[in-house]
């Protein structure tokens, strides 16, 4: 195209008057970040440099030290380390699985596959005979079917639900619940369709968890194009099918959380935690998930002491050390904000993904501060963001017990994209752009200066 | 990321009482494109089938006969071609750029570039010192250093505004018309840095104008890191740099529009259009530009015939013949619309990428009309977007000179990622995802469901 907008007219806007300093403060910090941003950079470091960071690799343990030496730089008051105690989950080998003739003798059909996050080895190659299952309820009809057989749950993606999280929410019950659900009944392994909207054919890894009283049967989710496949296949015939799975746990692992602060010079003690988390699955780079949340957090504490900012609160910059297979990052980081009486006001989660910012989603205490915040909206929308009811994530979440009236809240990117490639090999450097992420770090600056100004009690 | 949303209340929304039946309909429309629409595998044998289209190209012509080979299979009311002339540029070759030593002899560094669409022939090997300009203020006060030099202008976007079309305006003016303003004064050849947001070294193509009163010298441009080592290294010292390009026309080429038609059952005398362009660029596969335009439209028309919809006022789905070097298709199609004493009340084109939508913008013809539509806001919402004012596109801007009160309009989707790729060899078909360019198909039908129901006069 060459040109396509013509302006006849602008309506007058209704917008609340907000304070001249608070729109160029803000402006100060978009045209730093925008210009002068290192987040893209940094994070070309930490995928490429470092890469997948599964919580217990030594990946992850440089991945802190990384951290910590680039937030040094830019100076904050403080850098610090919270040890914390991970899962040390290991994949153990090339997970396998295919579908066979009936006497188990020829391969037919090799299925791309890849074992769940936390689940355990088949002991050896597994072969049965296939059920597959649309979801739950047609388990629990043909439960009299199970015992014996590999199942298979059709576990795609509603297509038709414009948001994809709630896609995923739907389908995301039989990756976590599906194994122990199918052992139950007597099934010797579990398949899931990839929680994918991607039209390709990389599966999809994510945690899972047994049911402690069903036997630990081997699980693993099956890329798109086979799944499909497999679906389509299963409706005419008995498939039979063969899998084998490594996987198995370590001790718990040694870990950090990595703190920078930035003290409040007006209301030291009420704390503002940025944050995202630095590991990541095995099979990929980690990042949009949640490398892009890593240094969003860094470049908005680069800004803010480049901009020579100071604070009223005091702001900490978290990277936090285990979010998905075991959340033990932010379960520390509140278990140590309880032991040492910390007053914690507001938390900002960026862990969905460095796509095109659309909204903060802020979970607010009443609709009537809701409604105050929804006041900086307009201040926002230039940076393509709204302000929407509901929001935070998984590692900010337990400062919820720490502090009932803490304000919690999550950078919204765009969804349509992320789930392409969520816990996929193709969440890799390349496919984040830089001006998207730059512009999720815009917007959660802009925030996170609009409560360090006012707080979150009006 | 495992869950982020804690949606703790949900706030009553202020928004206008809208018929249950259009937010079904859109809805319908909405789940036929997310669940079976066709647009992502048309627009693959667009781009991997038939490839790069520049008027006057086999493949530009192939385009059309396929586009409406595909149109046909939907089953309108007709599907007819309109004859077009359009420009016929030819590349002509490799186009080059190096830095020398002073002498000539030594190549320094050699320089990503791609001749500006509709620019001439270097005629051989060109060999000047080189002037580099920040900006025209910078080339007017240094007038009298232009004569016999190679001008360079330092045309990068401006990273801070959030919109990038406002950027791409701005540096835009170079690539149109740098080439003569600077031939004014004696210069021997243009270089621009290519109109890009991309952190990478394609250089950007893209369509630029002589002013017949000077002599038309060749001109480029320069893959950002090149022409940003090139800028930097101007600043110390006198650089010597040559270019050769061979660019030349052959006689206009005979192209067609291709439109489909379902005829109204109401109003079938007001004409409603939705279109993009067939033509792109030469050095990629016009994915987004303006593959994703052309894909779009054709899945609007699947849509409607596929859900059996009977509109009320005639809709034409067009594949203009030619927007980049030329406007010839934009134009044929109004001056036939004249011609035929057609009347034509809204346009509505796709043709700043597949990404995902942000807005529809909507050029209305007065501010009580704009309202109007803007009541509609709640309906779209659901689909990512906002009715905004002032919109439009080149192809369907024509229309105005048939009818003033024709209402203009144009898909706004997110604009971060178009100037990465935008005329440059990176535009292809890997680089459009499927749900964002789906989306903006559900969002255009939308918008178009709502003319045809209610018109543009209330």
């Amino acid at each position: 195209m060459r040109k396509i907008f013509l302006c006849l007219f602008a309506l007058p806007m209704m917008v609340q008057a907000q304070s001249t300093s608070d729109s160029t403060t803000i402006k100060m910090m978009s045209d730093e970040i925008m210009r002068n941003g290192k987040a893209y950079d940094l994070l070309r470091e930490l995928t490429k440099d470092i890469g997948g960071r599964l919580a217990g690799s030594p990946q992850q343990q440089n991945a802190a030290i990384w951290g910590k030496r680039h937030m040094e730089s830019f100076k904050p008051d403080q850098v610090f380390m919270q040890a914390c105690k991970t899962p040390n989950w290991q994949r153990g080998g090339k997970d396998f699985s295919a579908v066979v003739a009936a006497d188990g003798k020829a391969m037919i059909d090799k299925l791309e596959v890849l074992a769940l996050g936390n689940s355990l080895s088949s002991n050896g190659l597994v072969e049965a005979d296939l059920l597959a299952v649309a979801n739950f309820d047609e388990l629990e009809k043909r439960k009299d079917e199970v015992k014996g057989k590999i199942v298979y749950y059709h576990s795609q993606f509603d297509p038709t639900n414009i948001q994809t999280f709630k896609s995923y929410g739907e389908a995301g019950a039989y990756r976590r619940a599906g194994a122990s659900r199918a052992a139950k009944y007597g099934a010797v392994g579990v398949m899931i369709h990839s929680l994918s909207t991607a039209p390709d054919n990389s599966p999809h890894t994510g945690t899972m968890v047994y049911d402690e009283a069903y036997p630990k049967i081997p699980a693993v989710a099956v890329g798109p194009n086979d799944a499909k496949k497999l679906w389509n296949q299963s409706r005419n015939k008995q498939l039979r099918v063969q899998m084998q799975t490594y996987g198995f746990f370590l001790p718990d692992a040694d870990e950090n959380n990595v703190v920078a602060e930035i003290k409040g010079s007006e209301f030291p003690n009420e704390i503002i935690t940025i944050g995202g988390h630095l590991d990541s699955w095995d099979v990929n780079e980690g990042a949009h998930d949640d490398g892009a949340g890593i240094v969003q957090t860094m470049e908005i504490l680069r800004t803010m002491k480049a901009l020579n900012y100071k604070p009223k609160r005091t702001i900490r910059f978290v990277l936090f050390a285990n979010e998905e297979n075991g959340m033990r990052g932010g379960n520390k980081y509140a278990e140590l904000a309880k032991q040492n009486n910390e007053q914690h006001v507001f938390a900002l989660e960026s862990d969905a993904g460095g796509f095109t910012p659309r909204a903060i989603g802020i979970s607010a205490t009443s609709p009537e501060q809701f409604k105050k915040f929804q006041q900086w909206a307009s201040l926002l929308k230039p940076y393509g963001t709204e302000i929407t009811a509901g929001g935070g994530g998984a590692d900010i979440g337990p400062l919820k017990n720490v502090n009932t009236s803490i304000v919690l809240a999550g950078l919204v990117p765009d969804s349509q994209r992320y789930f392409d490639l969520h816990h996929a090999k193709t969440d890799v450097f390349e496919n984040v752009n830089k001006r998207e992420l730059l512009l999720g770090a815009v917007n959660m600056a802009a925030i996170v200066y609009l409560i360090d100004q006012y707080g979150t009690k009006f």
